[in-house]
């Protein structure tokens, strides 16, 4: 059950409004990586999780994101209350919408549930989580940039800053199941093909090496060819390729 | 620049064309978890990314997923060629779209790119890469599961396996940055709220802790109270409380 | 500043748990008239209305809706759990994403925001809301008539009630601003046109009438013609027709 | 069966091109609030409306708004005809779509049938239809305030007042319903939740009454709690709260 | 300006009503290939196709366009009427959304303005318009093939049959632009390369010839190389190749 | 199997870095005329074309646009690298996003498969082609006119010309199966209404005339009225008029 109080769970400032500037704040709102994601990510997370302690920390979680929506909001109202002469204002979304948040990303594209990645199983959320996490990060350093004044400035530090807090959660509970940095997780073990590495895209003399390729018991393939068969030619299927083909491929370490 | 050969890159195997099944494949064809999201994303991040090496590593894996996309189009071409006339084909999207693969997911969405995250920052795309894979990797599960004949199943464990190798790349080249856990990254440091932890979510004496809220120097507020100002009463304005007010938190640890 | 409790507003029961109904409940969870839909909706509206009392209520309304829409998650988390070996649950969306709520509808499309109806006029955003009221209330009647089990039914049954509820709540609201028997709102008052009924779609001897082309004032005709000219010929755009034309109107009463 | 005059059901005037402006109209074109999205929702409502006098209305005031979507599109051709020189013209959609209207919104996002409420009922059909009006007026203002010339702002001022019409019309039916202020419909009573209004959005000693909440045998709950249970704690289910708990609610009225 | 008789077009039929196949048939009403697609599509492009007698005929088409539009939308409310306890009405979609038509296509998806191609030119309007009457004939016979009677099959047979119609219409207007046949259109005339033909998907020895790559001066290159340079190296950049580079190319013809 | 070299099919130029115009060439990236709509549509299509010199032609141009793909990714990366200081970047959707290339249109749209046209029939496919390629070299010729500098003009008079002969072995494809300017295709030979032209949208005097009205056999309904009945009245069905009514047509030649 959901509870509400009218004061905002950290200050918002906006010494300036600027209705330009406010609609790079609906990214944050109504965009990919605002905190209408965050929060309905972490939340509709914790309807299949299991561990009963992920599962709070994803609710614990949601809740804050709501509340720094909450907060994204109201500095887009401020950002577009008594500024409705300005040019800025005309010229943004703000003219046709009406002042104050909606949800929309920065350019007026209307949010979606594509944004979202979860389900069946806990390693891929927490995994989804740490992404999500880094494209508010992200977005909220080059709104950061573009403030107009330091109040917004402040804000969306510490709004910055709760997504790196939250990064450390979601890096602690995966790293308490083990799967921080083990690439593997789910019932399936992989088949023998996991130790290749394909160099499939190439420049003369240039092409890159690094842990990446070079790790344990990485198998490099220098010049990959295929393994699979070509379609049947529909005219002379007899004449097809074996399938069983192909090894001519140059492994090198 | 691009090339191809017909040859597929892996061997693709079906036993038992299911019409039914092939609706399901299309899930990792133009759903949000499959191939060609997995192969845009990585690509359009190699326009952005400067370290050469992991560029490199991004366009060798991006290649492999166009490569992965066509084995997932190949099989949905075999489960839908030959059937057109059983029961699943007929109430399958199939009977309206055609045999084959198509871009929509198995309910018949259109894939869209608000499934990729990407942009700005190498961190924040290696991060995204690592969610994008584990999700591919739930999926393949799911369906390897249902699939209707081991050459089916054998495929897709081959595709699952690969999901696995690429979030090995991915682990590694975060680690060669050092941030595989470390929750940082960009240009702006946390402020002072990064240590703290809201317990949002409450259930009397069942509220959980884990090393996500016990862990280093973390701030658990048992009870958080709000720290930012209400909103003004439009009629009685002055009459707002103080937004410097509430210290009134309890913080436990 | 949100706030969560585990435990929910009010009572779920699902007697006879059936992956076919959680895919149908889906719509609303994540469909066009759902709770996630009336929960934004209302909150969205709140940060640009001005008048306290209604915005008071439309920040109840919406923690009521979210809380809502945790029951109908808990309803499809219940559906979909301890079934996933049913023909139900392999044939449904489920046996993808994973058991439990996502936020699609029931055929599986995304959430989005053009879902929502709000902006710049408090008499726009509460006519929106009894209309979004209208559509929830409408799905979950549909619900009703084909959920398999009593405790299902019952659950449905009041949410299906507080959606009748908040339609009592927004309509007063509406009356208290003299809105909701007067078709006119907003600052620009109309023009001489308002009095114009076309019956521009034909029955020979057919064509109906009622009070909504009878009433006060109104001028019904019958055979409405053009008002505007034609298009300018691009070859001869001295030839146009003047605008001023046509008074060839044929008016009844 | 449709039929078309090439003259305009009502006159177009623009005094002076302006593309940045017509970009603007694209919302009454291909936005959610405009004609095509008015004009397609009462007609899809024509085809399962019973009643033969709404359903005759539905359809009249659906080819009304085919002829003001006509009438939009013309504006629009007119604002960006002989303009493309112009630096507005350049910056606008128009440089890449070409010119005249396009099915996009103001912000250039397609138009999509998200934005469509409808089915099952007459009485949820005609409260969709009055917010839709709603919408499409508030929209129409925002434009009037914006126009570059008196010729635009007098077309706009038409379009605006036939919404207030359709609002009439709509009105009329509804109430010829006896729906206009009865918040029930359909056919399931509500159970004896209808009564409760939660106060779930607090502020001490500022929470708001009104009729909304003060109404006939409202029942408010200002401190409402939790009457389902939580969540099973998968570690010791039995240990779950009992569902049938809490009365701890305070009432007040 | 837009009139309306209620009278169908062309008579439809149903003998067997069938909600399956009244949610195939939504294919047609609001899917990608159906014909609100067609009628808006021939409809916008009218604004800004200069040419007065093709301007007229895209008028006439998108006129009948929705004549069929209301033809599919009332074979649907047929398929879906006095059906509601069936199986097949329970399992689709009207089981939620209401019997009749609605703008989704047969798997629920809502219609978008994305499906339109349109705008600058006539000559690539009329393309996109044989383009989009070939995806609704192919859509029709689809149907056809799965139609459960005499009358819905001949009802389609007749809306087929139009598409060609309309088919052959929009190719005698190409026709007499002298752009049927010409790849040539618009006021840029090609540079050099558009003689070349890029062998760029191979299988040894299976390489296809036909007159697209055969014919009047066409250069095929069997083994095309990168003609524009690498991407700087961003430590070495002076190393980058030279972008005047490579003129390896094997030609062959 | 698909293969990549760093190096581009074609030197990519840019003298004068202008993110304003980098945002306008997104269109060609993530819009619907660009050249992922190219290279995913063809591409698409060889899994269901039988004709195997067809199916290699298609994927000869797929594997091309896939590489123009990369050119226009490179001119974006170009267009806004180097200059985050500018006013145009700031204002640009590259400040949010980050520099380089999005599956963005040009108006932040996401790139969506509802752009693409294909299934079930290499001459739907060959047909959908080309309205894909005139799309494409339209929006190229807008954004030549606007390109800042002769480097990133000469670089889009490139793709431009590429388009037009993509569309020329196109139209030789559909050339060789006799389709090009044949309106039939298929399995179903249309009905005796083939030959019928409705003259839907008039004024008087005006109506046009060409080769689309005038052509061999067609038969102009100057007049047309409705053939099929209206629906039922349903309050009296009894009294509805006949469906084989009407022969009331005005037939002219």
């Amino acid at each position: 059950m959901f509870f509400h109080r009218k004061e905002l769970i950290s200050a918002v400032q906006v010494d300036e409004p600027d209705a330009a500037f406010g609609q790079k704040l609906l990214e944050q709102f109504g965009g990919a990586t605002g905190e209408l994601t965050a929060a309905l990510t972490y939340w509709v997370q914790s309807f299949h999780v299991e561990n009963p302690g992920i599962r709070d920390m994803l609710q614990d979680i949601a809740l804050e994101e709501f509340s720094h929506l909450e907060m994204v909001g109201k500095m887009i109202e401020m950002h577009t209350t008594g500024v409705d002469q300005t040019a800025a204002y005309k010229s943004s979304l703000f003219s046709i919408r009406g002042m104050g948040p909606h949800f929309v990303d920065s350019n007026g594209m209307c949010w979606n549930a594509g944004y979202i990645n979860e389900g069946g199983n806990v390693v891929r959320d927490l995994r989804a989580d740490i992404a999500a996490e880094a494209g508010a990060r992200q977005t909220y350093e080059a709104l950061m940039k573009m403030a107009p004044d330091q109040g917004t400035k402040k804000t969306l530090h510490t709004l910055l800053t709760r997504e790196i807090a939250h990064t450390r959660m979601f890096m602690s509970a995966l790293n308490s199941l083990g799967k921080l940095d083990d690439p593997m997780f789910g019932n399936v073990p992989p088949d023998e093909t996991v130790k290749l590495y394909f160099n499939l895209s190439k420049e003369d003399g240039k092409d890159q090496r690094g842990p990446w390729n070079e790790d344990r018991g990485l198998d490099y393939l220098e010049d990959p060819a295929p393994q699979g068969a070509a379609p049947k030619d529909p005219v002379n299927p007899d004449d097809e390729a074996s399938s069983a083909s192909s090894s001519r491929q140059k492994r090198a370490r």
